[in-house]
C-alpha cells in the first residue's frame, strides 16, 4: 500500500503556515485559477465553488494525490467584500465594517482521482471596534491592505481593532483547521480502505 | 518632551510576537517573579495579581518607562489548571477539558513610576472537541506540553481539537491585543499630558 500524498492547491502563505504548524505533511501546487468575482452565488456556495475549482484543476495534473483547495471570503450583509485595490475603496470597506460584526467564510475542497470529491464551508464571526476616520486612513495608508479581502489583515496592526471573534480563528486566516482535520481524518481512512481492496 | 519607552516584563515569546506583529515598539526585561500558584484568589484576581507583581518588580529598576506585565491562566469550573509537568497529569487535564468549554483569562498591568498603576483582565472561551483516550495520549507523548498551562498549545497540533473560541484569539496566546491597545492609547495620552505640565 502506497501512502497517499497531500497537495495544497493554494498560494496563500497563511494556509501553508496553518497546516505546517499543525504538523501536516503536504506539497504546494498553485492552481492559477482566476476567480471571477461577478459569479452569482451566495457567499457559502461562492467560496465552495472556487475551493473546488482550484482543487479540480490541480487534481487533473496530479493523479493519486489528495488535493486540498480553499477559498476565503469576507461577507457583510450577505455581500462579499473583495480586495479594495485602491485606498479610497479600502476606506469605504473599513467604514462599512466599523462597529459591526461580519462573517469570514472559507470553503475547503478535497479531491482524489474520481474517488473523492468533497467540499464544506465554515463561518467565523468577527466584530470590529468603532473606528474613527483617522484610524481608518492611518491603517489604510500605513499597511496598504489593497490586496486583502475586506481591506484588513487579522495578523497585522488591525488585530487591535478586532474585539471579538466567534468560531475558528484559523478560519479567518484562511483554513478552519479543526473542521479540516475532522474531514481529513475520515477521508484518509476511506481512501486507505479503498486502496486495500 | 522625552518619548516614554515601553518595557514588556514577560519572558513569553508569544506575547513578544503579538506586540511586535501589531507594530508596537518595546524592550523586554524578565521580572523573574516566582508565581505561587497556591495563593487563594479567584482566577481573574489571581492573574491580575501576578501581572501586576511582574510589572512592579521591573518598574522598580526602570523609572520613566511604561512597564507592561501579563499573566495568563486556563480555568475550568472556576479552578486554575497549572502546568502538568508530567504526562499522567497532562492526560488528566486534557480529559477534563475534552468535550467542554473552558476559560482562558489574561491579566495585564501597566505601571509607570508612581503615576500609573492600572490592571485589567479579559476572558476568552475555548471549546474543545470530545477527545478519545488515544487522541489525548498521542498528543501528550508527541507534543510533551508539560510546561503549558492546561496541557495544550493553541498554536501546535492541538489547534485541530479546538472547534470554537468566543472572544479575543490573542488573549488565548497570552495578550488580549484589542483591549490592550484601547487602554495603552489612553495611558500614553495621559502620561504625555502629565509630562507636558
Amino acid at each position: 500500500m502506497k501512502k497517499i500524498k497531500n497537495i495544497l492547491a493554494s498560494k496563500s502563505p497563511r494556509r501553508e503556515h496553518i497546516l505546517s504548524q499543525a504538523g501536516f505533511k503536504f506539497s504546494i501546487v498553485h492552481s492559477n485559477v482566476t476567480e471571477i468575482s461577478e459569479i452569482e452565488l451566495p457567499p457559502e456556495a461562492f467560496c465552495e465553488h472556487w475551493a473546488r475549482e482550484k482543487a479540480k484543476k490541480v487534481a487533473k495534473k496530479y493523479p493519486d494525490h489528495l488535493i486540498i483547495g480553499a477559498d476565503t471570503v469576507v461577507v457583510l450583509d450577505n455581500q462579499i467584500l473583495g480586495k479594495p485595490k485602491v485606498p479610497e475603496k479600502g476606506e469605504i470597506m473599513l467604514n462599512s465594517l466599523s462597529g459591526r460584526t461580519h462573517e469570514v467564510i472559507t470553503g475547503v475542497s478535497f479531491i482524489f482521482n474520481d474517488e473523492m470529491d468533497f467540499t464544506f464551508n465554515e463561518t467565523t464571526l468577527v466584530s470590529i471596534n468603532s473606528l474613527s476616520s483617522k484610524e481608518i486612513s492611518d491603517y489604510i495608508y500605513t499597511y496598504k491592505p489593497y490586496d486583502k479581502a475586506g481591506s484588513y489583515g487579522i495578523q497585522d496592526f488591525f488585530a487591535v481593532h478586532i474585539n471579538k471573534i466567534v468560531g475558528c480563528y484559523y478560519n479567518v486566516m484562511g483554513l478552519p483547521i479543526s473542521s479540516f482535520y475532522k474531514y481529513y481524518k475520515n477521508i484518509k481512512k476511506k481512501l486507505t480502505v479503498n486502496e486495500k481492496k
